[in-house]
């Protein structure tokens, strides 16, 4: 079975790797698609992010679906051919968070693709995956990419669940790669009034346009359009930080109205934020890890055509050409999505 | 009338100042005690803070209760020779902060002793106020120190609801000045289990101890002692961050618990502080600034016994010796509330 | 200046009554359309409705729409010609319950068209009305009768702000009127993953999954199918109840997951309902009244196209067939909102 | 060993059962102390309460703490000769409800002493029990009755947590049963600025008012006392009702202020109540149902000497006189909380 395995920065392999039997509980899977993830580009790119570093060769990958070809002892609820999107987070079910309901938080989480722990939990970007029945949400009428979208979805469901009431109100997404896109279409699924989006990029400002933002800014062309927001205190009730850049999070911080609520999603290690305006101002910043429950929610949306992820789909590649699509994917002036067909 | 007035750092004078008449709706006060607050001592020790400069001469101080001396026209429910507690928070009452009852944000809020526009908002720190009667909370059976510590009890009132769910929560106070101790007090009174606190002061740790937390830290002398709570991703349920000291915001941040909640109160600038781990663990931040109904609160639970800020007071001085009475509250190793007393 | 006034049950007139002079901070207004609602019907059927009773003559209606025809003194932002909706609801802005916010309680609310205190609170059914420019939301973009239905959907978009989270929610709807059609709409605009519609009309059934309902049952001829619902302690997390009958809220309970919330937005006195249930299940139940900031926000959505409820709007009667309009919207098997056209 | 073994209505009997052995993960304890509850007396006076009836002989009562005197295999944490209150809820952990976190409401819980399922589950009165360790809190310095009264006070703090805020609220309590004094005592704790309790004994409100309720009124005697309350639109923000009685819960809302809490624990079946008030008053009804942290977290309370149950548990009969127990209990004029000693 052939795997996409990153050996450090720019060393991608296809390699065979043994498959695996589904025992007790489980399913084999064979994976149709797979979305290349920024996590999976910062071990492409970089060989890891912050102290995460790669120690050992690891199959990358953590969004896939695909159909059933086995079904292990005592499973139910799925069938032999059944296409499904499979979740990467396998929490232990024992620990306290995961007994507080805080599964994304678990002690002793083996999330795909990720060299957190040594070793390294490897990825689901392989022909044939054996994975827990209970990861598995039957994806019937779906494409096997938007199958393959349910976890970048789950993240930005997960986010605006965060956020807390969003009916009319108005929105500010900082960051228009995958996730910002994702928190666009969700905050316009959830009534947001108006959605302004910012990014460096015009061709995912475009893109954002296209699916649900009401404007946009190109904040490195004109950043002081975002000024006029500032007035009276501030403009927006909520922002969804996809950037993780202090810049991004500061401006966004200086357009929310008093009391207004910044999700974080994007990831850029210590920052110099503007922590007085936020204690004055009251401002409310909620971190946003990951997801749970709201992989099913996602892909039971997507089955009742009330999210549509397929425009931000932009590129498919064939799984030999894995390392063009990691490429591709790399450039935010040219994709949103890239997706691995096997 | 004597006033306690402010004209550039370490320029403070006693000046006569001429009384008002209470108009419609208003009393005339005799101030008894006037407690120094933080953003007191800043004027004095520095002529302002941040961006906000002292530009023309203030009356100090925002912490006062007196007797009533005259009611104006239509006052009812008040009388002539009863305590008060003044709140120094004057909202608009018209902008859409106080229609949405966020009347700490008001767009136009008349603060007492506070540069911010100019011409200054004078303050409370003189012999005779002249007050709008609904800023005025009936203080019977409390001593005039308690009577003018409703306000930053206040703002620890404010605080420790914002925090919500405290009821069996262990808490961490980075921070003992009075602000830091009054949350203590609180977070004691709304059912906390465990209580730490931390600063670089044995003197205020003790009175730390003897008035709610369970356990100190001297940070300065063994922050090593700050691990222990590290382990399993943290220990805290909740931080009220009393220092605005980046430090103390990232090492409570670490202590913390995913899913745990930060309440700033304390003022420091911009900082650089560990988003991405407030953004992995899920850490909810939440601003905390001045207060609004919990004035009237404050001085109710104290009147029913069921907060004591008398130990906080630890020095009271006379008019005369007021900037004594500065010198001294800037010394956090000898006081924490320190009063004047008219 | 024509008026539909109600004198008593069955007695309704067009009278003319004298116009009066826009004040400082009013505008006149040429009413154009005019939305029957169900209290507007209890007074005409009923003259009254529970201890509600009419005891002077009195102008009905409080859903309308106009034309400004003159501006008062100091009116900025509306313009002469200018299409608004008109909020019937006159908070006094100064008593407790406006303080904190909640304005729908008003201690002194002068709501149009309500018998409830003495003097009758006069309604908005008339050809001139001077309203303060605060009442009016400018809707510029809408026909006049989207503009008229800005009042119901406040009610809906009340409500579903109440329910709390709904982005992926099952949602159940008891009572297909106006009222329970408009929370379908906007449960929808929220992100509801599932809605299922009850009522006794399969006319209105049908208009529901017109407009969002994912299924219908005919409680009054298939009340069977909402057994399947009840199993494993429940299947909604969400009921909006909009019937006011005993029946159809307990059947909502027995249909609700542990935890699930009711907002209760029918009237019907007294009710004898499983007290029991809602607590071994832990139900939360939430009183939903009227609306405040929501007729503003109702009127944007409208307009970004984000809700529709054109097609609630069943019929439209002239001034003079009020009375008929009245008799219409009377028969819930064959109109959902009837509007008078002025 | 001797068990309280209930076989129908007032037909209670100590039995010899036989002993079991502590699985892994489970220990063996000496049961020191065992509180009779609500639901013992009612199987004890009535065979069961509404549609829960006795079908075999059930060792009764889910209150007790006891001394370990055997570790199964690979228990760690306990220590033979510990002091451990036991908690009676055994939830699945495996169900949808159990992986929400919402264990009180398991598909298939197991909770001592309860008829509900059949084979009924056996309770916990008896001299020794095996339980999981996962039951067992330490209550290393408490006494056996205040270890034993963990379980009631669990209830007292779930229903707490549920009201939401309650730093500076005022409080009413209906019913002063253990579970309603237990409120006053949680309330009191939490930071609640006013109490009042009803009930129709003098004596239990003689013990309300000397464990934390500022004010008592007599329902039965002087009912006129709670009018004043009314007025206003009403006057608590947070009720709970710990009788189970429709006067008690519509008395209590319309004492309520608008925007105010219910927190439902009495259990009373089917009720008339004013929904209509409930609708237009905007009160949240919750309904509280065991509990499932908070037994640990009580334990720690008390511990911290944070809670003090010991005046609510007014006597103690050996294990032979447990009829006489029961007999008391079920005299509210008489007894608060009555204990076996084993």
């Amino acid at each position: 079975m052939k795997s996409v395995v990153i050996h450090s920065a720019k060393d991608l392999r296809i390699e065979d790797r043994p498959t695996e039997e589904p025992g007790a509980g489980q399913v084999e899977v064979r994976v149709a698609a797979g979305g290349i993830c920024g996590s999976d580009l910062h071990y492409y790119n970089h060989g890891g992010f912050g102290s995460v570093r790669l120690k050992e060769p690891m199959v990358l990958g953590h969004e896939v679906a695909g159909h059933i070809t086995r079904l292990g002892e005592g499973v139910t609820g799925l069938r032999v051919g059944q296409l499904v999107a499979v979740s990467p987070s396998r929490p232990c079910h024992r620990c306290a968070y995961c007994s507080e309901s805080k599964h994304n938080q678990c002690l002793s989480m083996r999330f795909y693709g990720s060299a957190m722990p040594f070793p390294h939990i490897q990825g689901a970007f392989r022909e044939v995956l054996v994975a827990d029945a209970a990861q598995c949400a039957p994806a019937d009428g779906l494409s096997v990419g938007e199958a393959a979208a349910a976890e970048p979805l789950a993240v930005g469901l997960h986010a605006v669940r965060r956020a807390g009431e969003i009916l009319g109100k108005r929105v500010l997404v900082t960051g228009c790669g995958p996730i910002g896109l994702l928190c666009i279409l969700v905050a316009r699924r959830s009534g947001a009034a108006e959605i302004v989006a910012t990014d460096l990029s015009d061709f995912t400002l475009r893109i954002a346009r296209q699916n649900g933002a009401d404007n946009t800014v190109n904040v490195g062309q004109t950043p002081e359009r975002m000024v006029a927001y500032e007035a009276n205190k501030g403009f927006f009730d909520l922002l969804f930080e996809c950037t993780g850049v202090a810049q991004a999070l500061a401006g966004g911080i200086a357009a929310l109205r008093p009391g207004g609520t910044v999700v974080q999603l994007g990831l850029g290690g210590d920052m110099q934020i503007p922590v007085q305006t936020m204690t004055t101002k009251e401002i409310q910043f909620k971190g946003s890890f990951r997801f749970h429950e709201e992989f099913f929610t996602g892909v039971e949306l997507m089955q009742r055509n009330l999210i549509d992820v397929k425009p931000l789909i932009t590129h498919t590649v064939a799984l030999d050409d894995s390392e063009s699509g990691f490429r591709l994917a790399s450039d935010r002036n040219q994709a949103v999505k890239v997706q691995i067909l096997f």
